[in-house]
């Protein structure tokens, strides 16, 4: 009997990223892996549990997506790494013939979890499912990684909440040094034993580790974290410790401190951000990758993104709107159904709603990136970012000025 | 700003039923409408509220459905059936290009509403959502049929239950006469004055009127109901108040009798059946149309469709299995992924789950009745029924067998 499989890693190509121009700050690339080739800026819907949730594979690459997250602390608890393994990787698991990259854990044992106790050995966790006890440590976070067999391997690092004391912030910044050279040490090299930090070809692709930087919103703190994470070398680096609650502002200024900290010749990620105007001002700092949850996260409780801010679909004010979603947007979504139907689908409780909203949502996402890298190639980056931004934020506010008249 | 929109019906296209072929009873036909044609023996996924649940209609089209079904009771009470008149009626509301059937909500109101009282005028009801009360009546039943614009209507008729008070079952063919009158007489004629019973034009594109049969599981009320409503002369008939408790053989027994008592020369259609051993009697028995909310809820469940029987893909131990659903399927679900990874979604309540098991389920339902309508050209129903019967029910016995094995 045949199994069914994603299409076979294009084995030979090793990683690599080529930056292609720059508009500013602001830059346009190409990433290649063993499962494609990936342009940037790109943004990665999350598949949190071997799914991108409410659509199918097929749905998730025809918006354009090439390159999408998995959750390495979900998949770990279930069905479990081993399983995956065995039933070759996570790629050939869920059916994704693109690109995968997988986080470290790390985000969602210091998140998620109810109870944790941090060593310099690890973090101690009961499971948010049934209660149960774990231990994830630098290399079991890469054990599970390679075992799961994702293209981008995220390092496990320490993130301190936004508003915690300076010195945790500091011991933070220190850990995740510490633990992304165990990281390193864990993940091997080729098979050719060649000294190439953080790329090894273990089961057929290579798979790269990128390291993540910290240092919350104090400037030192973040260049330090730069200087001594960039010194190992590694082919990607990530700003992790943004979009935790600090206010935009800091956020803004951290990513553009943090992006020219990074070195030119890599790829640089900004960890789950964000709304359109974060992902706009992302770009302008000379950030490469991005994911969030919030498309998919705001379709399921029926809300869609416009090129003029949120729509809350799901409301009584549109149950007879003829419109579709964006007028502006491409999507099958849009092509085929009105505001009126959604709104009836969120109504109904039926799946379909969630499933049309999550559509739309990444289509959303796509085409603003696609947009991005049209006016990057065209050197009009900054006045696409100002139009688009200037739209998105007159909607919001428009938005929330109506919510607060309706709720005086 | 232009509407999203269905494909335009084609307007000129007149209702017919086209005898293609016979084999034994079976028949091979060809039902044409505005809204396409449609190949016999067909089985209609139902769409409930507006939605075939936890698919998308491009997924519906692509098992090959050409007609589905809506329930009139369902849309009656959300969003309304004036609300969908309002949006350019049901096709272009769900955004379905295909042909649709609306139920006349006779069996939900007697099923599903917590409280009825039946009267010679229609039935009072409960909403089963809010509690609200609902009159339904023949007339009523027909415009809100006629304001969804479905392309077949069904008959408002009474259904006894199995093994009801044979006076009632009496009285429930006396009623189903009349109020199929009164439904021909609200139906209303073509645009010319022609007389043409059951068939009208308004809104551009003709919608006929099926008669509903009755009589439960009693021979002589069969043939009086046959006589009583084939005289009315409409465009096609339906078997009612069978697969609603009663047993097997009785079902089979009246199928066959009910198939050879309708017109020859229209197309017979019978009402919530089945499984695939049903659906392959019927066809024996001279029924060309068929609907079941089968694949759909048993998919949402955890429960897919082979043809050795049913596999209830959530349990344990499928945890491991590399195969697809069905090893001869040639559904994209099958060609995509394993029973593991589908048994995985289920576990971790992924709404992909149930979509996965939809589409899967449908298509096998549609592979069904491709490998029917295959057969008869070829003058080998009885031999493809025969093993298809065969392979289903010792599947099934074999299942059976371990489910006891398991709770003795």
């Amino acid at each position: 009997m045949t199994t069914p499989a994603a299409n076979p890693p294009q084995a030979d190509t090793p990683f690599s990223f080529t930056l292609l121009g720059q508009d500013g700050q602001a830059r346009r690339g190409r990433l290649r892996c063993g499962h494609g080739a990936i342009e940037t800026p790109v943004f990665m819907p999350v598949g949190t549990v071997g799914s991108v949730k409410a659509v199918t594979f097929e749905q998730v690459w025809a918006t354009g997506s090439r390159l999408i997250l998995g959750n390495t602390y979900h998949l770990y608890l279930r069905p479990g790494h081993e399983l995956i393994a065995r039933r070759g990787g996570l790629h050939r698991f869920q059916g994704w013939d693109g690109a995968l990259l997988t986080d470290s854990a790390g985000f969602q044992v210091f998140s998620l979890s109810d109870l944790n106790r941090i060593t310099e050995d690890g973090v101690e966790f009961r499971s948010h499912l049934d209660g149960s006890r774990h231990f994830f440590s630098p290399e079991l976070s890469m054990e599970i990684q390679l075992a799961l067999g994702s293209d981008i391997v995220m390092a496990f690092d320490q993130c301190a909440p936004y508003g915690a004391d300076p010195r945790e912030v500091v011991r933070a910044v220190e850990r995740t040094t510490r633990w992304l050279k165990r990281c390193r040490d864990a993940f091997g090299g080729d098979d050719d034993g060649a000294s190439a930090p953080g790329r090894t070809r273990a089961g057929g692709w290579e798979r790269v580790l990128f390291g993540i930087m910290q240092g919350g919103v104090d400037e030192q703190l973040r260049r330090r974290s730069a200087r001594e994470i960039v010194e190992l070398d590694l082919p990607g680096y990530a700003v992790g410790g943004l979009s935790v609650g600090e206010p935009t502002t800091a956020m803004r200024e951290m990513t553009d401190l943090a992006a020219g900290l990074l070195p030119r010749d890599k790829p640089r990620y900004l960890m789950g951000v964000g709304f359109p105007d974060d992902i706009l001002a992302g770009v302008a700092a000379g950030i490469d990758m991005f994911d969030c949850v919030l498309p998919t996260r705001m379709a399921r409780t029926g809300t869609v993104l416009t090129r003029d801010g949120r729509l809350v679909v799901k409301n009584q004010e549109y149950a007879e709107d003829e419109r579709p979603l964006d007028a502006e947007c491409g999507c099958p979504v849009c092509a085929r159904h009105t505001r009126a139907y959604v709104r009836h689908l969120f109504q109904a409780k039926e799946m379909l709603g969630p499933t049309l909203a999550t559509i739309h949502n990444l289509h959303f996402y796509q085409e603003l990136m696609a947009g991005i890298r049209a006016s990057l190639e065209e050197g009009r980056f900054a006045a696409f970012a100002a139009m688009a931004t200037e739209r998105w934020q007159q909607g919001e506010a428009a938005r929330l000025d109506g919510v607060r008249r309706r709720n005086p």
